[in-house]
């Protein structure tokens, strides 16, 4: 049998993440015991919220050991089962990291119908993301028809499916991306009514032209200079979920924030936002997003990198905004 | 009849406001015309928004105009009246502003019970800061049974009350104080667990001490440094209504703000609080707060200044933390 494959986490990077922060090591293929299964990695998320867990800073889950497997959402391929819910040949939903092949406790699994046209998509619009965007802008957001909705990192895994949602909802949706290219896709593909390119534009004066009546949702994937621009420009009763911080992740201190007194002249407010609170909503999302996905209502790109080798330049990528996308590693 | 003295707006302040900001005038009586009501003002109330009214900054309600008179909560006795709802002795609510007589439409005002033991209440712990503290410590704070709840600006109008309530509902209480007499009067008086003098202390290593377990909920009446240090130790689901901004109302320019990580690590929430949203809630704040009261379970001070013409002084001294308890200005 084939060896496996694992990328590690080498040691803590300090600012952006470099290749030499991670290490590939070959081992045995390991074995499943009781309860356990074998899969084959046949695609690794990469998602921002990885580089949180590669430093030692608090944050909602403890970070990965060094010299550990980096974590991330798989669908693999059942290899070997201790358990009679899984079945060689089943595609399963789990959390087997950066490697070729995992063992996996049968209960923190999920089974994928074999129907499903896109497995890779239980870990983008039907999986964390999407589930990300649906929850975040549903039970914080609150969108209603006619409302501005503001979307920041508009062309990335979860910003693409929120504003989409948003659409769907009724509202004025405007994205900010980066680059021309981006932009093109969130307005053109995505159907988002207006994109601004936060590599060329004044932010200030590009959501003053998109947003003339104001701001009543912005879908916060990045903090940093999107939300200060924002902030300049709420509507009374606006809402901002907290979502992502891309725009920090790699800083080596903490940068400040925004000046608050926005919040308290439009009453408004800011929520931080974690989709595994959210988990009573799996079914209704599933339901919600996998129809509009069926009817051809959404659309929903991945950007998708060979080989797990790939990975840890692929990564760096996406903390720079590289990716177009929902990214992914085909592992298999 | 005498004469009306007015303390009007002479310029807009930079910075912390100067007594030559003010112009102290005298001008005729005025004469109610048709639905009005001219009273004699018995009391004014002085309070830290009113800095933002001497501005031009945007803000929720338009700014005092230059060499208009200085805009403020009164109690005022009836002298003269042309609406059947208001008698010459009565006593009623209004915002007459900073000058010793006022003519009023009947509409805007609210007669008070003659057998009302201290009708300056109805501008503090009765009246709009008492109102702040109810709504924004129930409809945002949502306090619980063994939460921790932190009040800055503790020993104010608003704060002395939030803090109070919030040991109603069966928080532990830590205010955040500036100086130690203070500090006293909230731990003695006020009956919170503990208090933070602001001048003296580490606010880092305090509120670690007091808040061993984290912070539930922050009832915010400065932001600014405090709000930084609490926002290190939020505990999950924590709830901060955003009331005042007194450390940065005589900024020339706005300050950052803090990290707004900590809301996505705990999940938590700041939202901005205005008690004009809130009018729905009078009753139930007046009849809650009100039987409080009577029942002795709510302690309450007021800081009293003599005459209109001190006014311009005592509110300089508001904006520095110099009252203790709530700022009035006795002015008949």
């Amino acid at each position: 049998m084939e060896r496996n494959l694992q990328i590690r986490l080498a040691r803590r990077p300090v600012g952006e993440p470099s290749v030499e922060d991670f290490r590939i090591v070959e081992e045995a293929v390991p074995s499943p015991g009781p309860g356990e299964v074998l899969l084959q990695t046949q695609w690794l998320s990469l998602d921002p919220y990885m580089r949180g867990r590669m430093s030692e800073l608090r944050s909602y889950v403890p970070p990965v050991a060094l010299d550990a497997v980096m974590v991330g959402g798989t669908v693999g391929k059942v290899l070997a089962s201790n358990d009679p819910r899984f079945a060689v040949g089943d595609l399963a939903l789990g959390y087997g990291g950066w490697q070729r092949y995992s063992v996996e406790p049968a209960d923190t699994l999920q089974k994928l119908d074999p129907a499903m046209a896109h497995p890779s998509y239980a870990l983008g619009i039907l999986g964390m993301p999407g589930q990300t965007a649906f929850c975040a802008l549903n039970d914080i957001g609150a969108p209603k028809a006619g409302e501005t909705l503001v979307v920041s990192a508009a062309a990335g895994a979860v910003g693409q499916v929120a504003g989409q949602l948003g659409k769907v909802a009724g509202c004025r949706v405007v994205g900010v991306a980066g680059g021309a290219e981006k932009c093109r896709y969130v307005v053109e593909e995505l159907g988002f009514d207006a994109c601004i390119d936060r590599k060329s534009a004044s932010l200030d004066e590009a959501l003053a032209h998109h947003c003339p009546e104001g701001i009543d949702i912005y879908f916060d994937n990045t903090a940093g200079a999107i939300l200060e621009a924002v902030m300049k420009r709420l509507r009374l009763g606006a809402r901002i979920p907290l979502v992502g911080l891309i725009e920090q992740y790699n800083a080596t201190q903490m940068p400040k924030g925004p000046n608050l007194a926005p919040l308290l002249v439009a009453r408004a407010k800011i929520e931080g936002f974690l989709v595994s609170d959210h988990a009573a909503h799996t079914r209704i999302f599933l339901n919600t997003v996998g129809a509009l996905l069926q009817q051809g209502k959404l659309a929903y790109r991945e950007d998708i990198v060979e080989g797990l080798e790939a990975a840890p330049q692929a990564f760096i990528g996406l903390l720079r905004g590289a990716n177009l996308g929902k990214l992914l590693v085909r592992a298999a």
